[in-house]
């Protein structure tokens, strides 16, 4: 794993994981230009490791809030469209990563920085953090944010989260398919690191080809999803993973991966 | 705001919002073509408007009946689809209102009713009100109110509201997320005006984009939702709002909406 | 109704409704090219009868656990491919079939059996049934099986489900839309006749077209789901079931179907 050459963005490995900590806490995470770099920096290094899992967390009182407006109010047309290319690329850096990506939210998370929680793979609440699209009530409106948002949630909930640009709780979120869980803020960790550890298990491939196919198939017409689905079902079956886990199984002993 | 020469569909203007109510309650608020054409007529009005919110509600027994058979029954193949298109058009007129659409639902909306439910961008509901698509019990399925049903609700419960034609109550559709809430009837203006009050707070231009742009990216794949929204939000940067909302933020003053 | 020569799957008329049942406890109803091969023989069977609905169950301790890895192991990529094809057109003729098809789930469905479940067009549960897509915690992802799964409950639950392969119980999967509902084991097969009497009334030709332009429009951006379906209710309400039902509304009669 690089070594990051800075405060903003820690990289910690702990067994398994690849634990990524937004640290701008003054900024309260604000996705800066040189921020989200960090945050791209500090994703592709862990998606070379062979670690299985990152976390994604943050210090301070907020989560993430979003850009930072003093960022982008000095920019023009084109420096607003670089910064969002770079934003953008974080996203999709993460539905790319081979590890099962799990947002650990202490707090609040807005704009962009919800947005961010809704490209995990997964995300796990402290039950005070609260989730808002807060373009809607101002003059800059949440259009990239409500793209994963919207993904996400139901239309009428999209809606109201863009729209109004209020907060929602993290129980709501949960209920909502925002996250997948809202916890006691004590139990926060223990909760992710329950969840990850059941999404970890397995083939390492196995699961790195299967996360890329599930963003490959979501949201493509059904005939094209099974097109898509069936053929690598088909060419999974002859890897090492699915030869060990069939094998294992039919000789009823417990299945070693070795990719 | 042009007048309206008719009493089917009332308008009026209280403050910042257009109310637009369906007065024809001996006939349920049966969508004719007549009563397709005046909804019609009064959405492009209000849409000129410089109101920021429109209030879509309803007289009588039942908040609309969908389409009228007496209308219907009359028709050959090439008058079906004319006033299907007329439907339709509609419920595009809705989408591409500038002003945030809100259905104020007293009763039961069915068929093409459930339909205009589900195509405003906003639905709040008395508890005693319900949600049906009827056809699927009938002669004569619910083809085009599921268009935007199955947009709002998840696939198993499309199926059974579509299959079996039976209503479910105001509780019910929020759980799945037909609706934003259902509360209690005497709560209903207060919880209509609450939401729609939050819904059009900010720059009004702003909002109008993000409205149009939510519609554009929402049921394509991911990227070209980005594709679209990018571009959207990087000129949006530019406008008077977004240089407002910024500036005020960064000055820790009250923002001042222009636009 | 074709008779069938085997006892793994079994078919039953009864009424306007045909039972077909996997009946392989011993292999938990795995779904082996020969197993697949008489699955898609009885729905071909099934469809092709004047019955209204379809009820899809399953003898033994498992609903139906998947692939068979026994048949699996032994094949080469194409003959994976081969039986992903014949397993995928299952999933295609359950959509195909005129008649409503409600899976009535008494035990655990995980894999494929999970898939079987998410293609059926309504599903019921028993209380003490599961669901799981296990390939995520073993060494062969379940890539098709999500197809459908994706297509009924949100995207972070998908995630959850996929990535970790752990099962979840049927209330849990009924708030997530996977199934209709869940429901005390001894109430199964009353709350499967009650959900399937109330889906298959109406014109049964009516239904058929319903359900067939459901599926074609469901995922399709919301524009061309509009032209699909508009096209497909013009020309409906010229069918004999919509003006007999129109008729008996207006002369205020109950209808009598004849298509």
């Amino acid at each position: 794993m690089t070594a990051l050459e800075n405060r903003h963005v820690l990289l910690a490995r702990d067994g398994d994981t690849v634990r990524i900590t937004m640290n701008r806490p003054d900024r309260r995470n604000a996705l800066s230009a040189e921020h989200l770099g960090e945050l791209l920096a500090a994703f592709r290094a862990a998606a070379a490791t062979d670690a299985t899992g990152i976390v994604l967390a943050a210090e301070g009182p907020v989560f993430c809030a979003g850009h930072d407006f003093a960022d982008v109010a000095a920019r023009d047309l084109l420096g607003v469209r670089e910064l969002l290319t770079l934003c953008t690329e974080l996203m999709t850096t993460i539905h790319a990563a081979p590890q099962v990506v799990i947002a650990r939210v202490h707090a609040l998370a807005t704009a962009a920085g919800c947005q961010l929680v809704a490209s995990c793979d997964l995300a796990v609440a402290a039950e005070s953090a609260g989730f808002a699209l807060p373009g809607g009530k101002g003059g800059w409106f949440c259009h990239t944010p409500a793209v994963p948002v919207a993904r996400s949630v139901g239309r009428k909930r999209l809606m109201e989260l863009a729209l109004t640009g209020d907060p929602i709780d993290a129980r709501t979120a949960a209920e909502w398919g925002l996250i997948n869980r809202a916890v006691p803020d004590a139990d926060l960790d223990a909760a992710v690191a329950d969840l990850l550890a059941r999404a970890t298990r397995g083939s390492r491939a196995s699961k790195a080809l299967g996360k890329h196919t599930l963003y490959a198939q979501l949201d493509r017409p059904e005939t094209d999803a099974y097109t898509v689905a069936l053929e690598v079902m088909a060419a999974a079956a002859q890897l090492p993973g699915a030869r060990e886990g069939m094998a294992a199984f039919l000789a009823k002993r417990p299945p070693v991966w070795t990719d």
